[in-house]
């Protein structure tokens, strides 16, 4: 298998497109990208687009087609993936497989999306999709419901009581709004008070308001090449060296929602291929999409035991400064969360970390390696993918 | 990059699926994948999913990763692919990825759908959304006007006068039903008169109501392996040896509707990496979503000179007996057309021709090279793929 490299990243602030529709944002994060590595649309031998709900948001279909067509990338092999919130993080994965294979020397991994093309009503309707059609969706279940679930087995099987776990979960929200006020392409760029935390609505309990990320518009591209490749494209050598993908059925056939078996599946394998433990891990960006969801994640990949991850978020090891930095970026909750691009826009952090390419305040010291995590639909589909300075 | 070889195929039969959604078509046809290739759901290592509309006409996201969950995959990477009719080509593409990588050595790829879930009205309104959203869906274009322009271009360009073109044009449809009498998968199974064909409605002038492929449910699988599997799995071994992908951006980019830059560019690139001409195939699968279609396709494919295809139809070249078989299974026409799984369905027919499985009527003699293309979209989104029979 061929090694695979990162020539260049790109990605749009976060937040609302009034104007710009998914195919336009992906045109800008693609150019930056491409910008990035040095290198023109003409060179890209095929294109990778993570998106969930083009075609129910904004009516568009054969999107990564018209994608290549929006920046002159030619006639190459387009495709879009869609994984839920994982699609991005897909993009990533099969743009490394055509690398690995030999196929092809230098891709496009990207993705777009434009959720607040949706009003409320659809975006609801549209998220109940994501659980089993015929046995979940039609009790009415959405995510913050299934995490409020989630908060609530978690504070039951570890016997926490929940007014001590939601303050976990406002130092996590708080956390990641901080995090958010160094990074210029972020959705919400404020400090967050504790009493704005709690004066917020409740969304569904124990979820308010500000446990629960955005849905958002924006998208993130990343260049992939091969070794040789990148050999002449970059002097700031970043390297895949672990991928991880794994699922789930429904909510009804998974045992256990705080420790979801497609995240471990994950990132055993991600880990194993990479030839690492999670000890080996400078920065986290991972997939927090209600506060809780970073608590079970920090377990699932191994950060922390299960049930101690609300410990290690309360003693702020996760924090910029702390043992494991979680989230630099803002995480979904502050940096927003446009699905097909988030995990594409998590390795646009994390290669920019490793670079040294990260605006200060949320620079990190020294990153060797770092690790994206997203999930997606009913705890279903995850991946994980591990970056790492150097040749 | 390593060889990969398909080590079963199965398709459920095409039409009108009342009950069953989706997701239990994929597991019909899966299941009969894996059991042709003497394993069991456990032994496949990620799965692709060809999967054009789930979202829009079931109320079905992340679907891959119930389609693995609906039969017992286990928490494997799973992942939806969409590039409108060509989505089921390339779940069977980016599954090859992973084979020639390394990463993988045993995969299932398979495209499904339940195109008639969707209202006439609503089918009409998705299909509009493959042209581009923002400057050819506003027209209200569909693709019967797309391809009735095609016919017009075509009758212009090489001076064919309508009536003559047309007569071809019936020839075409009544091929597709005569070899669908033979296939007991096919939608449609009965013989079409030259009177049945004139006398039916016109839909977008000139094609009429039997120039144009049903919107059908369906799902077509094949499991996918390296070559060491393969020596295990099978006596029978067909190789992929040949990939082609190409895209374009919406028809106002395009400067030619007879001759479509990505089928071109698709085929050339298969043509290339299998190292073979046009004349070493000996059947072929492609793209008949209108009888039009079919003209075009032959000519972008290399079978027949460009402004002659019309005329390798009228001879009769294409016939079950004649010099170069397309389409035996009956064709996007009479087999039916589940978008998402009919590159799939494609890959069935010629696995089943290579290994001499297929029903008598329809069976070739000596297959040992064929071919199979898929066009989705404005003209957009081609795959082609290449299968040869032995080691």
């Amino acid at each position: 298998m061929r090694e695979v490299y990162v020539a260049g990243v790109g990605m749009t602030k976060f937040g609302r497109s009034e104007f710009k529709s998914q195919l336009e944002l992906f045109g800008e994060a693609a150019m930056d990208a491409i910008n990035e590595s040095g290198l023109k649309p003409k060179d890209i031998q095929a294109m990778f687009l993570g998106n969930a709900q083009g075609a129910a948001d904004e009516g568009i279909t054969v999107g990564a087609q018209h994608a290549c067509a929006e920046i002159g990338l030619g006639n190459i092999p387009a495709i879009r993936l869609e994984a839920a919130c994982s699609s991005g993080t897909t993009a990533i994965i099969n743009g490394f497989m055509w690398i690995a294979s030999g196929f092809a020397d230098i891709v496009l991994a990207a993705g777009t999306e434009r959720n607040t093309a949706s009003s409320t009503d659809n975006a609801t309707r549209l998220m109940n999709t994501g659980p089993h059609h015929r046995y979940e969706g039609p009790t009415g279940i959405t995510f913050p419901g299934v995490f409020g679930l989630v908060a609530h087995n978690y504070s039951h099987a570890y016997n926490i009581p929940m007014g001590e776990l939601k303050e976990v979960m406002c130092k996590i929200s708080q956390k990641h709004h901080h995090n958010a006020t160094f990074n210029p392409r972020a959705q919400f760029r404020k400090e967050l008070t504790r009493e704005k935390y709690y004066e917020s609505a409740m969304v569904a309990d124990p979820l308010q308001l500000f446990d629960c990320c955005p849905m958002s518009d924006g998208s993130a591209a990343m260049v992939l090449c091969s070794k040789e490749a990148a050999q002449k494209l970059t002097d700031k050598p970043v390297q895949i060296i672990g991928i991880g993908q794994a699922s789930a059925g429904g909510l009804i056939t998974q045992k256990d929602y705080i420790r979801p078996i497609a995240r471990e599946t994950s990132a055993k394998m991600a880990y194993k291929m990479a030839g690492i433990t999670p000890k080996d891990i400078d920065v986290i960006e991972l997939h927090d999409c209600f506060t809780i969801a970073e608590i079970v994640a920090i377990e699932g990949l191994g950060i922390a035991e299960y049930g101690k991850g609300w410990e290690t978020e309360a003693k702020e090891e996760t924090a910029l400064t702390g043992r494991i930095p979680v989230n630099p970026s803002g995480g979904l909750k502050a940096k927003g969360h446009p699905v097909g691009a988030t995990g594409v826009a998590q390795g646009f952090e994390i290669v920019s970390q490793i670079r040294g390419n990260c605006e200060s305040g949320r620079q990190l010291e020294n990153v060797k390696i770092g690790l994206t995590d997203t999930m997606g639909g009913p705890l279903a589909a995850v991946g994980n993918i591990i970056y790492k300075r150097g040749w």
